[in-house]
């Protein structure tokens, strides 16, 4: 249980499916702003590399569901940042329960970058983060 | 029941909420999806025009929720556009339910167009549609 | 800007569409878990009517989208609650950006409850927070 | 390229983000569809199953993005049930894009069942599916 990086959630009640519980693709959702938070605060801002035609993306998710969360739930999800290989690294991103610190989702997200014309690309600042 | 244009939709599972049936916010993507099938069967593209700066935007949503959808259901949308002045437009859009024709929801959405420096603009190809 | 109940949010990158900005649907998000969240906060549970098989529904959404939010930004929402009727009630929902206390959204959106055998019916703890 | 089950799609504007391509927790919304429309056509209703307290749920997903989906992209969704274990099973699902039928995705997604108290069952309906 320890991170590099946490950020604090609550489940949303439009986040529950028929099931009255989070709906699988929504940890997605929490996971992709967590690391986007994370990336903010070592200074990589997502949204402008964007604009600047360095696309950021997911080449693999690997997700372990343990225990749902629910309507009402506190949680926060921790983060570790890897490095895999040259171009590509990984997140580590489990999420827990606040209420009693139960462990809810373990996930390994890898990524890399990519440049305008398409190519493998890691953008200087996010290179950096890694020495 | 006289439309300009018609598109058939069924529920997915994963649009339903803890309720048992589709959430409210749900409807908004039939509708803006129907609307951009449609602004294509008369070759305007939504994403072209986004890529070349020109924003077509909602300004306002005025929705009537009569009965609600829930998983399984096929139903399917119907819209009217119309002209409410020079630079702004109507999408008059009713939802129907396919097993017996019971009208669900009932919206009228108001648009205009924006251009790169955020100055309304309609793009001659939404503009000769009316004429 | 007096409103019975605030909360903050901000925006993440998962909410944004082709345009850039927060697509028009999540809005619907936003405004629904700040109205559980009110509705939290003085004691009327919406999951758990839910599961008692009281549905609080929306009947009627007008939202007047002013200027878009976009990744990165920092809003609140301001709500006040209104009986409109004996069994309706309007959730009067403005979103301003906390940069600068600007107002980008105005909603009304329009509620009633149902019982388990679909008849409009106000529970007891909702009908008296208007008393 | 030989499935049990195919299902066909088209990309919805809403389901595009910031880097104009559909966003990754939308994949899995596509994959869940096709399951329960895959489980629909051998007699399994998953939101029937959901109200008799039998929860269908996923324990592992392990997802390969290859090439992203974007705007206006028709495409299906390819899917082969496997049993892994007396109480899992494995839902191999890939995605074409129609036009070309590149592989856009290749997903492995290990489900199992949950009865009312929370202990592992599996249905009788869907444990004779694999025999």
């Amino acid at each position: 249980m320890d991170y590099q990086y946490k950020l604090d959630f609550k489940v949303r009640d439009y986040e529950c499916d028929l099931q009255g519980v989070v709906n699988n693709s929504v940890y997605q959702n929490y996971l992709e702003h967590t690391r986007h938070e994370f990336l903010l605060s070592v200074g990589i801002d997502f949204a402008e590399l964007t604009r600047q035609k360095i696309n950021l993306v997911v080449v693999r998710a690997e997700i372990d569901y343990k225990i749902p969360l629910t309507s009402g739930d506190n949680f926060w999800v921790g983060l570790n940042l890897e490095r895999s290989s040259k171009l590509r690294f990984d997140f580590l991103q489990d999420i827990y329960r606040t209420a009693d610190e139960k462990l809810m989702l373990k996930a390994k997200i890898t990524g890399t970058g990519v440049n305008e014309r398409g190519r493998p690309f890691l953008p200087e600042s996010l290179d950096s983060i890694f020495s």
